[in-house]
């Protein structure tokens, strides 16, 4: 079914246990205050948002064939911290469940983290002893061996055998492009797409998105098995326009910090000029556009949904509470912890701290005028 | 066959790429000072002289079916630094050269490091785009494509799936324990296995490696193939009794720096008699019976070989001079990486630095007067 609609995804019912796994991950985890990790409680709404659709799949997969006894799974840009686990542990639940209902034993089962090898993977790695444990408790008999590891290096690229894997995750990664775009020095007073960027911007960052979701999915139909499924979320945007507001609005307030900061004197607006987010938001029809055109794979599931900027305002948090100041921190702390090592590579270390803060308060600002909604992407497919 | 031999293995000719290879390694690590990496000449000494039997083993894995496609290895205790991927380099060497000689094209291959998960992978991580960079400078297309993976956990239990691996190797790893024998309190002025040890010890320390040493036989043979194999370098000693010099001599020494320490009101003499490391070094027969007992693997060869205390006294290294400073220094930086965290953990970090000194001075006197060597079993197997 090439299903392709605007859909609001049910929020999952087992937060309480999610709760658990989180608090167990978060006490062990000895993260950094500014790791996304730490901050990332919009992944973890879109996370929740995707667990349907994961549990979907799982089940998909299982009816296909005699009940597998051994699983491969990869979670592409797995990033480090207790999210990294959420998926892992929501696809053994989703497993657990299936073999508690149908009476068969669970399988053994690999997830294979994967992420730059410049990602903390020592920290996942930690975890993995009290998760064990914390599963061990939880599951007793119905979980089968399961075994994790960390896979580095670029999605952009092969990464596992021929014909490996099963199922392939990823969450808020593949909006990261594998490098800026070349020959975009010419957008000036923008570090991304933006209202007032020139034509070529624009098409430099559609093409070096079609490049590289064009090499992920050839890179993955060679690594899934025949009928094995993948499902991607991803930052996008809501309409063809790249300047719409979904697209930008929140990276505009972030260049106009450093404008801010350059009209200073604190840093130099020719610097602000030469710098560009690897990032992109595509246009639902575009992402379609390059899996057809590729060919490998199935879309089952082609739909978009929105979560609150401020990821903890959710369905589940029931006592969330408007605060200007607070939600202008998380949301700050949040896009720090994703885009810190860039800005500090191209500004210098000094400016960061400043630079958060600034941005913090606009944020806040803007969020007490009007809420704000990031649109994403999820793409389920099929490997033919 | 099952060989049982003390062999001079041929010391392997090939240094000068491994020298190139430890470059590129050791240029990009940033490895500290006093972690193991920095300081494992002898575990350098150790691999090289196992490159031939891996080399065997290979062909031996390519002789007996169609040549694989697939071929998937793990690396038991890994730890963390350049030396990590030597083994590695070792292993695609040798297949690349079977391949070369034979007309086949390359398989692919997956390499699973594995260690504790609170290794430093990172580290590990961080080497493999300078370590994949030059692979394929070196040997171009005649290497297939090479997944490296981390693989976090004890290797006394499962790590992996069952029917997973094709080869399975550990260097100077096995000769540590789960954890320290119990009961052994009475151990009075001894770190380990010593000649005024009582009896109970030797006992506690023997039952404590058969059970460990089955568990890992146990283990591995659930999770590689039929005809898959095996290659274990270990720490030994030379002769059944549990008091003799190659099995107790360095650690005894170390033992009387604590002593001396406690004697100079340092440390408290008490807590030197509590503190026991979980460590073994098997006499070959012990090693022999608990693999037979086991029953899932036969012994293809069962070697000793000894390596020179300090690792940098070696035959490619033609312009060694013995420097009694500079020997007991390098020897004492060794046990520092391989036990400064017990250490540390038993009686305070403050202590380390003093403790070593000593220590590299005892050697180093010790070295002056008897050149001293490490007593090594190599054990390779088949999966029956």
């Amino acid at each position: 079914m090439d299903s392709y609609t605007h859909n609001s995804i049910p929020e999952h019912g087992h937060g309480h246990v999610l709760q658990q796994v989180e608090k167990v991950l978060h006490m062990t985890s000895g993260v950094e205050e500014n790791s996304y990790s730490h901050n990332s409680a919009l992944q973890k709404t879109v996370i929740s948002k995707v667990r349907p659709v994961l549990e979907g799949t799982v089940r998909a997969l299982y009816s296909k064939e005699n009940f597998p006894r051994y699983f491969s799974v990869a979670d592409l840009g797995c990033s480090s911290g207790p999210n990294t686990l959420i998926v892992t542990y929501e696809m053994i639940d989703a497993i657990v469940g299936l073999c508690r209902e149908t009476g068969h034993s669970p399988p053994e089962l690999t997830v294979f983290l994967n992420d730059l090898p410049s990602n903390d993977f020592n920290t996942d790695f930690k975890l993995l002893p009290d998760f064990y444990a914390m599963l061990k408790k939880e599951k007793g008999n119905d979980v089968g061996p399961c075994f994790i590891a960390g896979m580095p290096g670029s999605f952009y690229g092969r990464l596992f055998p021929s014909k490996s894997l099963d199922f392939v995750h990823s969450s808020y990664s593949v909006h990261w492009l594998s490098k800026v775009p070349q020959g975009i020095n010419n957008n000036k007073g923008n570090i991304y797409m933006g209202k007032t960027s020139p034509h070529n911007v624009f098409e430099a960052y559609l093409e070096q998105f079609q490049s590289d979701f064009s090499l992920l999915l050839r890179s993955r139909a060679d690594e899934i098995k025949l009928g094995g499924q993948m499902i991607l979320t991803f930052i996008g945007r809501s309409i063809k326009d790249p300047t719409s507001r979904d697209c930008c609005l929140v990276l505009e307030l972030l260049a106009k910090c450093l404008l801010d900061m350059a009209a200073e004197g604190l840093i130099q607006e020719a610097d602000i000029d030469t710098f560009n987010l690897p990032h992109y938001s595509p246009f639902i029809e575009e992402v379609k556009t390059i899996v057809e055109k590729e060919g490998s794979f199935v879309i089952d599931r082609l739909e978009t949904f929105e979560v609150n900027l401020d990821g903890n305002d959710n369905e589940e948090n029931k006592n969330y509470v408007f605060d200007k100041f607070k939600c202008g921190q998380n949301v700050s702390r949040c896009y720090r912890a994703i885009s810190e090592s860039l800005l500090a590579d191209h500004f210098g270390e000094a400016i960061i701290d400043d630079l958060f803060e600034r941005f913090a308060e606009r944020i806040g600002e803007h969020l007490s005028m009007e809420k704000t909604k990031n649109f994403n992407i999820l793409i389920s497919m099929e490997r033919k």
